[in-house]
C-alpha cells in the first residue's frame, strides 16, 4: 500500500528536506535488510515489523497527521524519555511519539550549538531537527523534555529555541517528599496537556489510555516470557524493535501484532525451534536506550552466533515490566497511579539506583542469560559511572560481565565484534 | 614557624602515604613558586598567601586537628561544592573545609573506580583519596556531597565506599514548590551535623556562623570592587587564591587577612599603582570552579601580559556577592534564610539558568573588562552546554569572548598560551 502513494508533499508541507531525508530512508533501509531481513528462522508474525519499518516515515506518520485532521485526535506530542506517561497523552487527545534519536546526523551543524562531547543521542535530535529529516519531530506541536541527565536537561534549553517545549522536573533522589513532587509534577503535566490540545481529561479517557499503554506492556511481558526458552524463538533484533515500536506505533495494532508473535512463538517454544541453535550464547543486554536505528549492537552480537534474550534498558523491560493500576476512578487517583508506576523506574539518574542491578540480575537467571553486557553511548556519565557497580555485582552473582561504550558510528564496529566473538567464545 | 614543626607524625596517624605527598608537595610548592612568587607588583600583604599555601598541608591541618583535640571543635566536615553551608557547620561545632580536588593523582587507580571520560575534579578527589595524600579527605569525619552534576552525584555513590558520606539533594529548576524543598532539604542536613558533631545549632552558634562567613563575603566583595581600578591593584592569581583559601582557612583570620590585602589595595588605587601596567588587556573569568592548586589558567593569561579582573564561579563572585540575612532570631528562620541565600546562586545544574549570563555581563561592566574567558573542565557537561548561550549573550552586549576547554594536565599549556595571546592582542 504504502508504495502507492506520494509522500513528498507531506514531507514537503512538513518543511523536511527530502533530498536529505529520502539518502537518509536508504540508508536505513538499507541497513534494515542488512540486519533484520538477513535473519534466519525469523518468526513469520515478525513481517509486521518489515511493514513498520517501511512506513516509519510515510505511513506511520501520515495516520498521525490524518488523525489530527479528521479530529480523532488534537494534537502530536512528542518525547525523548520513558518519563513522559503516554497514558496522559493519549488521554489529552494527544498522539504521543518517540522522537528520533538513533543515528548521527548533521553532526557539523549540532556541534555550532551542543558540545562535541555530546551523547550521541542528544546529538541526533538535535540533527535530525537542523537537517529536517525527522517527520516526527517536524510535525510535534508540543516536545515535552525531562531533566533527567544533564545533557538533556541543558540540551532542552537550546532544542526550545526550535520547537516549542515543555520540560517535566524528574526528582534523582527517591523520598516521600520526592514522590509527591513527582505526583505534583505529573498533575501539572496533565493540565499543559489539556491545555495544548484544548480537551479536558477523564476518567474515561485517562482510564482508556492507562488501557491501551497497558495492553502493549502485557504483550510484550508475554514475549519477554518466551524469550527464556532454549532455543529462544525471536532474536533480540525484533524483540528490540517491537519494544522501539511501542514509542511510535498505533498502541492497538502494535499489542495485536505483538500478540500474534507470542501465539507464534509459544508454537515454536513447543516445538523445540529457535531463531538461533539450540546451546547459542544468550546475551541479557543492559545500559543506555536504544532509538530507532541504533541497532547496530543487537546486530553484532546475534551474527557472532550470540543471541539477545532480554533488554533492561528504557527501550526494554523498563517500558513493560510493571503496570499501571488500572483501579484509579477519578482522574487525580490516576493521574497519581500513574506518576507512582514511573516513579519506580529504575533509571540512572537516581541516587543511589541498586534495583537497577536487582532487576538486571533477576533478568539474568529468569532468561537464563550466559552474560550480561552493558553497554553506555559515549559520555553518557550516569550509566558509564554505574558500570562499574554493575560489574561487581555480576562477579559477585558470578554471572559474566562485559562493559562497552560506543556511539552511532559504524567506526568501532569491527573493534567490537572482536570484543564480543571474545566474550561468547569465553562464557 | 611551620618548618620548625615535624608533622610527619601527624600524617602519618592520618594515614598518609608520606613519600607520595611529599612529591605532590614538592611539585605544588615548585608551581606555587613560579606562578605566584614569580609575579611582579604584588601586593606586600599578599605574603599572607605564601604562609597560607606553606601550611596548607601542614599547620593549617594541624590547627583543626588541635581545635577537635582541645574540644573547641567537634568534627571536621568536609565538602566539594558551594550548596553545602558552612554556615550550619560551624554552629554545629563542625569545621568546614572544602577538599582537595584541583590535581590529578593517581588517576590509573582512580579509572578503576570511574570511567576515564569523568571530569578532572571528580578524578581529582577519587585520586587524592585513593592515593591518601590530602589531610584534609583523610580527616574529614564526614563528607558532605551535592546532587548537583551527573558526575559527582554518581561518583558520591563510589566515594561513600571511602568515607562517611551525607548527600543533599540540590533541585533543578527554580520553584516556589522546589525553594520549599530545598529549605526542608537544609533543615534536614542540620539535623544530620547536630547528630555527627553531637552539638546542638543554636540561634546563637547559627548567628555566629552566618557572621562568620558574611564577613568573609564583605571582605572578598570589597577586594573585588578594588579590581576595578585601572591599573587593577591585584593579580587574578592572588584574589583567586583568597577566594579558594575561604574554603580552608580560619575564617577570622583569613577575613582580616582579606581586608589588610584591601587596605593595601585601596592606597595603591589611590596612588595608580597596579599589579600590571595600566591599559593591560583585562578578562573576566566564568565557568567551572578552580580548586587549589588549579591556578594553570589564570596564570597563562596573566603571564601573557592580561590581568584578570574577576571570577564569575563557584571559587569567584558566586562565593562572596550574597549575604545571608543577619536579622534571623530562631534556628528555624536563620535555616531558612541560608536556604534562600544559596537557592539563588546561579550555578549550571540548574535550568534555566539565565541568571549566569546576566550576572556575567554585569561584572564585565561594572569591573571595565575587555574580554570574557569561559572555561569548562573537560567532559562538564552542563557548562559546556552553557557555553554556546553565553558566547551569543557576549556577542549581543558586544563583548569579546573565548571558550576553552582545558582539564588538569600541562599538555595543553602551550595551545592555551598561543589562544590566550591572541585573543589578548584581538580585544
Amino acid at each position: 500500500m504504502a508504495e502507492e502513494v506520494d509522500f513528498y508533499p507531506m514531507w514537503e508541507s512538513l518543511g523536511m528536506d527530502t533530498k536529505a531525508h529520502d539518502m537518509l530512508l536508504g540508508a536505513v533501509g538499507q541497513m534494515y535488510g542488512d540486519m533484520f531481513l538477513a535473519q534466519q528462522n525469523r518468526p513469520q508474525a515478525c513481517d509486521y515489523l518489515n511493514v513498520f519499518a517501511t512506513n516509519l516515515h510515510s505511513g506511520e506518520i501520515k495516520e498521525k497527521l490524518d488523525a489530527k485532521e479528521t479530529g480523532a485526535a488534537k494534537k502530536i506530542i512528542g518525547s525523548f524519555c520513558l518519563y513522559v506517561p503516554e497514558e496522559i497523552v493519549t488521554a489529552a487527545g494527544g498522539i504521543p511519539i518517540g522522537l528520533c534519536s538513533g543515528a548521527d546526523f548533521a553532526t557539523s551543524e549540532v556541534e555550532k550549538h551542543l558540545p562535541r562531547n555530546t551523547c550521541p543521542l542528544i546529538k541526533s535530535f538535535a540533527g535530525f531537527r537542523l537537517g529536517r529529516v525527522c517527520p516526527y519531530i517536524q510535525s510535534a506541536d508540543l516536545v515535552i523534555g525531562e531533566n533527567t541527565c544533564d545533557g538533556k536537561k541543558k540540551a532542552y534549553e537550546w532544542f526550545a529555541t526550535q520547537k516549542p517545549m515543555y520540560v517535566v522536573d524528574v526528582p534523582h533522589v527517591r523520598t516521600d517528599e520526592t514522590k509527591q513532587m513527582w505526583r505534583n509534577e505529573i498533575h501539572r503535566l496533565a493540565e499543559r496537556l489539556e491545555q495544548e490540545t484544548g480537551q479536558k481529561i477523564t476518567p474515561e479517557s485517562l482510564h482508556e489510555g492507562i488501557i491501551l499503554a497497558n495492553n502493549k506492556r502485557r504483550a510484550l511481558q508475554r514475549l519477554s516470557k518466551l524469550r527464556a526458552a532454549d532455543p529462544t524463538p525471536i532474536s533480540g533484533l525484533d524483540s528490540l524493535l517491537l519494544t522501539q515500536a511501542a514509542f511510535m506505533d498505533d498502541p492497538v495494532r502494535l499489542a495485536d501484532a505483538i500478540n500474534k508473535v507470542c501465539d507464534e512463538c509459544e508454537q515454536r517454544v513447543a516445538a523445540g525451534e529457535g531463531v538461533a541453535p539450540k546451546g547459542a550464547k544468550r546475551i541479557l543486554y543492559t545500559g543506555t536506550p536504544m532509538a530507532v536505528p541504533n541497532w547496530k549492537l543487537f546486530n553484532i552480537i546475534e551474527k557472532s552466533g550470540g543471541v539477545v534474550v532480554g533488554e533492561e534498558c528504557c527501550t526494554g523491560s523498563r517500558y513493560y515490566k510493571d503496570l499501571v493500576a488500572e483501579t484509579g476512578e477519578t482522574v487525580d487517583q490516576m493521574l497519581d497511579d500513574i506518576a507512582d508506576r514511573y516513579f519506580n523506574i529504575q533509571c540512572a539518574i537516581f541516587t543511589p539506583n541498586h534495583g537497577r542491578e536487582q532487576d538486571v540480575m533477576q533478568m539474568a537467571k529468569d532468561l537464563n542469560a550466559d552474560g550480561i553486557i552493558d553497554c553506555s553511548l559515549q559520555f553518557c556519565t550516569i550509566y558509564e559511572m554505574e558500570a562499574f557497580g554493575m560489574e561487581l555485582t555480576a562477579q559477585e552473582n558470578n554471572v559474566p560481565y562485559m562493559h562497552i561504550t560506543t556511539d552511532y558510528s559504524t567506526e568501532d564496529e569491527g573493534q567490537l565484534k572482536t570484543r564480543i566473538q571474545a566474550f561468547l567464545e569465553m562464557i
